[in-house]
């Protein structure tokens, strides 16, 4: 995901994969993931994990989440067939953000759009 | 953003532009802000804005943030002189993460990563 121009530097000795242990969680033990269409690169969602949902995440090769309103793992798609099948895991240079490259069966929102960030707060007329 | 094959529904009568009053922040006064290039829809950091960051961001057409570390505005660019000017804000359904698509100048990451995201959790091989 970096820029190829760029020279090699220190950065890169980072390059090597991160594990679940790694990984820095908040006070209540989660981890924001933004998962992001592996084709469009559109951001469909946000949502929280924990280390439990992480796990089976990479158990099941699906997106499982941690539901902060319900307090319980929550396995995306089992009520509304959306179902997320995940082709990269990747992880910020904190090591406390998650970004997600998915496959989306039908939409992501709760409202039926296919991505949960359809509405603009401003734009740019430039 | 949405799925342009969906039928119009219910959903599409919240496709009105949203005011930094109808955002929810959390129990700190603070809101996600996913950054994405806008040219290439890579996600290139996540950070967090309190609503004096937002203002300042909608008057000052670049991103400005709050550091959760220093306490303190932050003004993306000052320091390292990489500054992002965003094309466009979008809010999500519970109107509680928001998503810059930007122009990046130089590195987004404080490694000097384009992107904070250079780190692989885990890859399909499907």
């Amino acid at each position: 995901m970096s820029d190829p121009a760029r020279p090699t530097g220190p950065a890169d000795l980072d390059r090597s994969s991160v594990d679940l242990d790694s990984l820095r969680y908040d006070e209540r033990g989660l981890i924001p993931v933004i998962t992001q269409d592996a084709d469009t690169g559109e951001v469909l969602m946000m949502a929280w994990a924990n280390r439990e949902a992480l796990e089976r995440t990479l158990a099941e090769r699906r997106m499982v989440y941690w539901s902060r309103s319900r307090q319980e793992l929550w396995r995306k798609g089992d009520t509304s067939g959306h179902v997320q099948h995940w082709q990269e895991l990747r992880v910020d240079c904190d090591a406390d953000v998650i970004v997600a490259r998915i496959h989306q069966e039908g939409a992501a929102c709760h409202t039926g759009e296919r991505s949960c960030f359809f509405r603009s707060l401003a734009a740019s007329e430039g």
